[in-house]
């Protein structure tokens, strides 16, 4: 297999604050501009995501918030619980988010985040032309490990997995466990671009050997069977 | 804060296969070129750190291998365990690897990580006279998430967190626990270029956001008693 060549994650800049029932592919087309070419991927945050489909709640009491979206509550820390949301999930909060909102309101995730991808791949396709791979992401803490990452809630276009298992290595030895996350490793370099607190909703990955086609993130959700740490 | 410009990401090929006590410096360097320029992230995957501080065993009984790796067995599935190293990483096998190693040899983890970094880093800068941030990386896999994602083991030269804690957002409102493991995500991204039977073993991550100044990977681990999964 030859090297691939390398990677180019662009911000994209200037989408306004999104309303219920805003045409988002619309929006972010408009600010990705000629940025936005066929083959790329597309990360888009989940806020403006949620936002759009109206999954905004009025703050009251966030832990009840919190509890309303999920299916279990695996562990509890002070304020915080760490729940297993309808999709599986499994996040502090359930996802339940009051950064980056306006008014007295949180976010909550969309409800069907791989649907929510496919819709905006369609609609930017027809909008622009263009045929490209969409990540819907948000940041999630981890086990073991301090510090937070953005990893993939939604994929529409692209197989979230890079699988490696059945290759061959330099020696000719067969390659073991290796499945790599790729679309939450796309979504953990697009986080790098797109900060916090800059207004910098999504950002337009080019150069990703990813495996065009039908894919989800809910094959990125371990069972719960399979699952050592619950 | 302004959106920062975009990322990229360079893979190094032409590294030849590292022995023991090979100068991994000079090796990156002559593979890197002129890509590598002075501010740049060197994102190097332990695999050559480890050849070259000769942190390599025949492979015997793996098992046994991986448990003398460990200071502690947190789960078991068949042949697989889940440890954490001397480091307090949680991965599989201790991070005792056959993929990629020449011969009936397994390769270990370096034994301080972050010290490996931290040689890479001044050997550089001696070398070419650029300073660059370096992150030795390694594939781990994660609670609750299918796939494996590549994470940083050993880090010098940057904060291997965004601290966005006490920002404000575009509202005005306090961010609340986002401290992001930019480190981890700069480790994932770089993945994505290096793929895992190509015989790249390194790429160069170019306009991240990072901290430059002292930083360390071991900042990253979760100490046993802030971790609910265990």
């Amino acid at each position: 297999m030859n090297a691939p060549a390398g990677l180019r994650i662009l911000p994209v800049a200037g989408v306004p604050e999104v309303r219920p029932g805003d045409d988002l592919a619309a929006l972010l087309a408009r600010a990705a501009g000629d940025d936005l070419e066929a083959g790329d991927v597309l990360v888009v945050a989940h806020k403006v995501v949620s936002k759009a489909e109206g999954r905004v709640a009025p703050t009251g009491d966030r832990r009840k918030v919190a509890l309303a979206e999920s299916t279990e509550v695996l562990r509890r820390r002070g304020d915080m619980i760490i729940a297993v949301t309808r999709h599986g999930f499994v996040c502090a909060n359930a996802g339940v988010d009051a950064s980056n909102v306006p008014g007295d309101n949180v976010v909550l995730l969309p409800l069907d985040p791989d649907l929510s991808a496919r819709r905006l791949r369609t609609r930017l396709a027809r909008l622009t032309g263009k045929e490209v791979a969409v990540i819907v992401s948000d940041t999630f803490g981890r086990a073991w490990r301090e510090g937070q990452t953005n990893v993939a809630i939604g994929v529409a276009g692209m197989d979230p997995f890079l699988d490696h298992r059945g290759e061959t290595d330099m020696h000719g030895r067969t390659l073991e466990a290796t499945r790599i996350a790729v679309a939450d490793e796309l979504a953990g370099a697009a986080e790098i671009v797109m900060g916090k607190s800059s207004g910098v909703c999504a950002a337009i990955v080019k150069g990703a050997p990813v495996r065009r086609g039908p894919g989800d993130a809910r094959a990125l959700v371990r069972s719960p069977e399979n699952d050592l740490f619950r």
